[in-house]
Formats: C-alpha cells, sequence, structure tokens
C-alpha cells in the first residue's frame, strides 16, 4: 500500500526523473561535456549501452541544432565504468530539416590518459514536423497483459542451468530502475528451459514514472535480456555496434518491446528491437550486432 | 550466341574487374586516398550509395589492420556526382580480433571548396578467423528460379504510372553493371500495380561475372529498386542513413536479396536488406532509413 502511494505520489516526469539526472551533461566548452556515468544502470558491473547511448545522444541534442534523434549510429570500443567521463561532439553537418553529429564518449586510465569508450555518428530532426502519414504494415507484438507478465523482482533467486542467480534478479542495479515485465513465452531461460528462439517481448517503463521520450527511447531498446539467454547461450553479450531510429515521439504510458534474433553465426548476432508506444505506433526501431560466448 | 561466348571468355574475377576499377583508392599519403566516382553506377543521374559505400570500405580496408567490413554504418550528407573525390580515413581503435575507423568522402563544389558527401562509422575483423557454428534460424527468401524472374533488360520500357519510363530501364547506368533478376511478386509497381506490401526480391550479380565478396556485399544491400515503388510511391528515396553487417565471405554464385520495408511513417521509411549466398548463407544484412515522398 505505501509503495503504490509513493509511486503515484513522486512520478516523475521528463526532465526531473533518476533517468535524466543520470544523463545529464555540462557543457564545458561549445562541444565537450562533462557526464557522470551512474552505477545505477549496470548489468553485473557493466554500464548499460543503451543508457550510455542515451548520455551520448543528450549531448549531441545539445551541440546540434535540432534536438530529436533520428538515427543513431554507436560503436562500442572499450567497457565503460561508473564515473566521470567526457564526451567530446562535432558538428558535422547542418541542414533545414535534418542534422547530423559525431561525439566520443571517453574516461581517464588509471594513468589519466584519456581512452575511448564509444563513438557515436548521428543524424537529428524535429519529430514534431513530421508528417502524420503512417502507412506501416507492421503490428505491435502480440504480449499478454503486463499482469500476466514478470519482472525481475518475480525471477530473482530462479536459478540458471549454471546454478547462476537468473540475470535479471536483483544484482543488476538497472532492473531497480525499470518497470520491465517479461513475456512468459519468452522467460523459459531464466526456468532451465530456453526456447531455442531468438525473441524477448516484454512491457517496459522507467521506475520512477517518467514517461518516455525520444532519448529514453535509446535505452529502451537495448534494456531487455540478450535474445542469446533464450537460444540457450549465457553470459554476457557484449555490443560492438547499435544503430537506433527513432520514428515518432512516444505517447506516454508503458511501451512494448520486442526484440529478434535471426542469426546467430561465426560469434555475433544481431538483435533487432521494436518498440511501440500505448498509442499503437511503431516508436524505435534498432539493431546492434554483439558477440556470443558459444558454448 | 556472341554475347554468351563474350561472357565467359571475359569473366572478371575478384581484383580484375568492373567493381574493383571503379571502387579503387589510391594512397596519396597515409589514411587519405583519391578516388574516381564512376558514373557507371548512377540511378538517374544520382551515384548509387551502395557504390559509394563500398569506395569507402575499400580505403577503409587498407588503413585498418584488418580487412573485412564487420559492420559498417554511412551517414549521407550530401549528393554525390561522379567524378574526383577524396576519401579521407580516421583509424578510432585497433584490436586483437576488431578495429574501428571513421572515413569521410568529399567532394569539391564548384569554388573549390571541400564539401562532406558521407560519414562512416565502422569496425573490420577477419571473416575467415569465425568459427563455423551456425545456429541462425533464418530461411532464404522464397524467390523463383532465376529464369523465371524479370531483369532491367525485360523491364525497360515498361512505363510508371506517371509516364515515366521504369526505373530499372537502360536510363540507369548501373542497370548495365549488375545482373539482377527480379521475382515477379515483387514486380507489381513496374507494370502499374503496386503489391501495397513493403517487399523486394531479387537474384544479384555483378554482369561481368566478377564473384561477390565483403566489399562487394557493400553494394549488394543498396542496388534493388526501392521498396517504395511497391507500396505505390514514386521518385527518389534518398537514403539517409546505412548500416550493413557483413556476417560471412560469399560463396561464388548468384546472391539472392530480399528487402522489407515494415515501417513507412512521417516521411521515412526502413529498408531492412538480407543476402543469401549459392550456398545458403545469410552473409550480410542491412537496415537503412531513407525519405520518402509521400503522394
Amino acid at each position: 500500500m505505501r509503495e503504490a502511494a509513493t509511486a503515484t505520489a513522486v512520478r516523475a516526469t521528463i526532465g526531473d526523473s533518476e533517468f535524466d539526472r543520470d544523463t545529464a551533461v555540462t557543457r564545458r566548452v561549445p562541444g565537450v561535456y562533462d557526464v557522470g556515468l551512474s552505477a545505477g544502470w549496470t548489468v553485473f558491473g557493466a554500464v548499460n549501452g543503451g543508457y550510455l547511448l542515451a548520455v551520448l545522444g543528450r549531448a549531441l541534442a545539445d551541440a546540434l541544432p535540432h534536438s530529436d534523434p533520428f538515427t543513431v549510429s554507436a560503436h562500442y570500443l572499450t567497457a565503460c565504468r561508473p564515473g566521470p567521463a567526457v564526451v567530446r561532439t562535432d558538428v558535422v553537418r547542418t541542414g533545414r530539416t535534418l542534422s547530423t553529429g559525431q561525439a566520443s564518449l571517453l574516461q581517464c586510465d588509471e594513468d589519466g590518459n584519456e581512452v575511448e569508450r564509444i563513438r557515436v555518428l548521428a543524424s537529428y530532426g524535429d519529430l514534431d514536423a513530421l508528417p502524420d502519414d503512417v502507412r506501416t504494415t507492421a503490428q505491435p507484438p502480440a504480449i499478454p497483459p503486463i499482469d500476466q507478465c514478470f519482472g525481475p523482482q518475480d525471477a530473482a533467486g530462479v536459478p540458471l542451468p549454471s546454478g547462476d542467480p537468473a540475470p535479471v534478479a536483483g544484482s543488476s542495479a538497472i532492473t531497480g530502475r525499470l518497470t520491465l515485465k517479461l513475456d512468459p513465452a519468452t522467460l523459459g531461460w531464466a526456468l532451465g528451459s530456453p526456447s531455442g528462439k531468438g525473441e524477448m517481448r516484454a512491457w517496459f517503463g522507467l521506475a520512477d514514472g517518467r514517461d518516455a521520450d525520444p532519448l529514453s527511447l535509446l535505452l529502451t531498446v537495448d534494456a531487455l535480456p540478450p535474445t542469446a539467454f533464450e537460444l540457450g547461450l549465457e553470459g554476457w553479450v557484449p555490443t560492438v555496434e547499435l544503430t537506433v531510429h527513432v520514428r515518432c515521439r512516444p505517447a506516454p504510458g508503458p511501451l512494448r518491446v520486442s526484440i529478434t534474433t535471426r542469426n546467430l553465426a561465426g560469434g555475433f548476432l544481431e538483435e533487432d528491437a521494436e518498440v511501440w508506444d500505448s498509442a499503437g505506433r511503431l516508436v524505435a526501431q534498432s539493431r546492434q550486432l554483439a558477440r556470443v560466448r558459444l558454448g
């Protein structure tokens, strides 16, 4: 009772939320931003790649004349650690409807040398200026109602075949920041019976109730457990490259996310994500190339 | 008879073909390459984006310690013209299994000022070093046998609803460089009856018989008529961003290419391409964000 009442009372808003505080960028000089990578968005110690993309995306939104990410391509170079970092941006081209920029996220190593963690190339525009025309043939993913789906707290302690606790359990800080409710049909891995299909589906929200916006969609596309788990693989699936297309400003309310892998081969796989908003619009599409540890 | 005999006699090879000559890069100083963009790869005067990506990809293959493109993300800034251009590369990170680089293609405007046309971020590796493990669930596209598919010469002169000749007809130089045989099920647009589905499928080869390699796959993913035609739209569909994953060195022989669009909305669409080789391997996947002119 108390939790529900508190959640209602302090429901966060866009601009005033955990996500906004933890992705804040402080302009040092034009184009250069100081950031503090929060330990609150880690998965077993690794900083989530979608959270990092949102940090870079916020810096680019400040550096470019347009504020909405339309297409963002990130190449992940070295693993980030929670703590201070700097984002250096470069305006590549400014146009009437689209602007293109580049950004690098860097951290200092133990000797004080800057090491590049991620490099991003992105084109920004104004989502509100797009026509309403929708001729999509895509259909939202078939996910059971949210109260029939399972969150990390439900799965906590469920042992994996390896004997490790389920990776969505409380040991990963990010699970406390998200309201993630997984489709039972894609939860076999947590019960020791992966489906063998490269699919993962979930309802997604931010735990403090903040609604989605184009920047938070950059987090959403990389926030579900990896499809590799349902393919019977374990362990970390580090992202090599992730490209996100934001296609529409999301309506308030929970999002539906579907991740699909068609090609697991040669130690790599792709993960295609679709994000649907409460109004039934396909608001983001992404694809990443990730490495897997073959068993 | 004569044509067939000639084709057999002069069948081009990887390294000695139209494609190799027209994507050649000449190192001016380390990391900087002079290139000549050929008019042979134009579509109604515009230089094909996949051909351009192959030029950039070849420069990066020289600049980086690894030679195979694993994931290449390109943002298209301004339209290229046939003629001289320069590619400037930058090594972002070199690793044991993957190296990441950046490249820009630039041309001089009428005042002699360099204008950036395309910027690319890419990670390269060694495809031959990957394990053979394949657990893909993807299936090759169902395309009729090649002799039941239709090439540009077959479609030449077929009028579009606008009265313009079919865009795959001889007026586009690139059609002479490709052996493109379209699935009749995705050819409705050329007969004035677009299917309404965002699908395009074809057999693909280089006209001079050169087999595919990782660099030519960068061309292949962007070489079919746009899916927008089957969605009833006309005109140019300029690419904003194109990311290609090369997943396997292609076997010799014709390729099968499938392009799918799920989300046409707000004046943009995505095009997802899959390329399958003659051995039944999924050798490349790509996604692009493109602009459409809504009718």
